[in-house]
């Protein structure tokens, strides 16, 4: 049987009514206003088919970043366009770290590419260093992913470090994809973003969602952003025509109409958030790393399985033992509302003490 | 630039408002009732992730189909299913007709594949015979894609004839796609439906959408339905997970509430307004071929372009210059409203009388 590894599916299990789903981090404030009524006005136009190049959405994305339109290719989710990039770029060879998101493997392995793995060090709070690079240089990929911020960490992989990457890459022939599907929760995604590389490495692809940031991971929809059009061109040729469909269309050019005040109060509603579900989780024992958006990535010091203790009090969280380079003590907890933050806590605070309780009991080190 | 190759664009095009589309071939009586309200009750879920294994709707469908809910698999639209299959059945050499729909190409293109092409000849009105059973035998590839009825000819193969296609490539260990997309418009569609020969085939894949039937394109969800688990395994980790958005899911569940009726009312309404449509292009001359369901598919002998005459006049129809196999002389028109088709004919009998009258005062033999 085909295995899911990914959160956010706790509403569709038995017994999943109810709970509070932390698996996946979709922003707290829900979709912007405005995005209800255009769906609502695009449903008659579904008997069409959908415009295949969303000439219209991709105005609206091109003003939102700041880039040409061309350089823009929309698809049904940023898992489409990741599925579509390793045969677009005739990659063979793909380089990914350890941990990040599992989608960047599944579509290099269903593409036929051999896959090289970069382990980034706890030690090293999962910050990917010059070492990355030194490895990318070494390992001669030609399709290289990195997640910035990084899915499962939130740890943000500096500017300067991309630039060193795209340098090497462009040298070798090989292509860069910067997923940015997180960035914008970041306070200081001006500092991080590559789109200031765009002018400058035609091996470049920046990838965004509506997903995350504008709390639509039912709509599908995705895009890349390059200044390599032929690479564009590549994509639309790579999987079907019409994957984003005139509702996503519709939602998406909805979503983006007060993009610049969603995207600020986001920000100011995430850093609070997420200080407050850090600093709580971190007084409790647990080993919180530098997350720049809205999830907090831990590992869990003690014996008992916090995701199977949360997931009884009806809180679901991901346990990040089947990311590589991870293990079941690592676990991503999305930044919610005050209300779920606060049961959140609660419920991580109960746990930890009537385990604590037990480990003591029976002289146990905890 | 990436070449966009089928109907169904008019409304995305400059000066293309108002243009009666016909050539895109969607059930002229529209999306079922109760569609609209199902996509508004759902736009509030969306904030959640689909259900990557669309439980609830392969539920539905596997009851509209009579077959098993494990052996379907839901994509976003059949193209998405398309482009998934090269890969799911491993397939390096794939068989096509010529002419037939273009995806197929596109897909095994995508996937690398070498291309087989099988023509089908005019003189036998564009129908498969036995010659293209003994030409898959001979060419050995490890795909075929039947389209029945195809499109753009709107002809059926006969079951018998793909009892023997199946029979041939599961000795030579080859995977057989028939896309019904269209068949349930066919009035005599329980005689030509491959579902027979579900339970008998492991190597049997058919593919479905709700694109064409329930008239939603724009909703993007179509299905394959095989008997290989492995293979509907496969399926899935071909491609992005979630490729059913939340709203085509509930669209897809909502239109299946009263198919059978549904189905009834548009095939009594296709059959009768396309035998109006057929008798009237018949008379002034054209070349009508067999097609069963919601299109026509005809040859113009005379010498002017039908498709830029109508166009002029703010009909589109499809040209099929660009089908392996046919020329700019072939067309395909949906069957449209009554009041669509009867414009249609005024407007070709008003090009054919102005056209043969040029022909005439200029001695020329139209």
């Amino acid at each position: 049987m085909y295995e899911y590894s990914h959160g956010g599916n706790a509403v569709f299990e038995r017994g999943g009514e109810g709970v509070i789903d932390l698996s996946a981090s979709i922003n707290p404030l829900g979709m912007p206003a405005g995005v209800t009524e255009a769906i609502i006005r695009a449903i008659p136009g579904c008997t069409g088919y959908p415009d295949s190049f969303s000439a219209v959405l991709r105005e609206k994305i091109a003003e939102f970043e700041s880039v040409e339109p061309d350089s823009i290719f929309c698809g049904g989710g940023a898992s489409d366009v990741i599925f579509r990039l390793p045969g677009a770029a005739r990659a063979q060879r793909v380089m990914v770290t350890a941990p990040t998101f599992s989608d960047y493997e599944r579509a290099a392995v269903a593409s036929g590419c051999e896959i090289v793995r970069f382990a980034l060090s706890p030690e090293n709070g999962f910050r990917p260093d010059r070492c990355f690079v030194e490895t990318v240089a070494r390992a001669r990929p030609d399709l290289v992913f990195v997640c910035n911020p990084n899915n499962p960490t939130g740890v943000l992989t500096d500017a300067r470090l991309i630039g060193e990457l795209l340098d090497c890459c462009r040298k070798a022939g090989a292509v860069v994809v910067v997923d940015e599907c997180f960035l914008d929760f970041a306070e200081r995604a001006g500092e991080y973003t590559s789109k200031v590389f765009l002018g400058q490495y035609p091996n470049l692809v920046i990838l965004k969602a509506f997903t995350k940031l504008f709390a639509l991971p039912g709509i599908r929809l995705g895009y890349a952003i390059s200044p390599d059009k032929a690479l564009i061109d590549s994509l639309y040729s790579r999987g079907a025509d019409w994957s984003v469909s005139c509702l996503a269309q519709a939602a998406g050019v909805a979503a983006l109409a007060d993009a610049v005040s969603f995207v600020e109060q986001t920000r100011a509603f995430v850093s609070g958030a997420r200080a407050d579900v850090e600093s709580g989780l971190a007084r409790l024992g647990y080993e919180v790393f530098q997350s720049a958006v809205n999830y907090v990535f831990l590992r869990n010091p003690y014996p008992f399985d916090l995701r199977d203790e949360l997931d009884r009090r009806g809180i679901r969280i991901r346990s990040c033992g089947d990311f590589h380079g991870l293990d079941g003590s690592y676990c991503r907890i999305a930044v919610s509302t005050k209300e779920n933050n606060a049961k959140l806590l609660a419920a991580v605070s109960e746990i930890t003490i009537k385990n604590l309780g037990n480990c003591e009991s029976q002289n146990t080190i905890c």
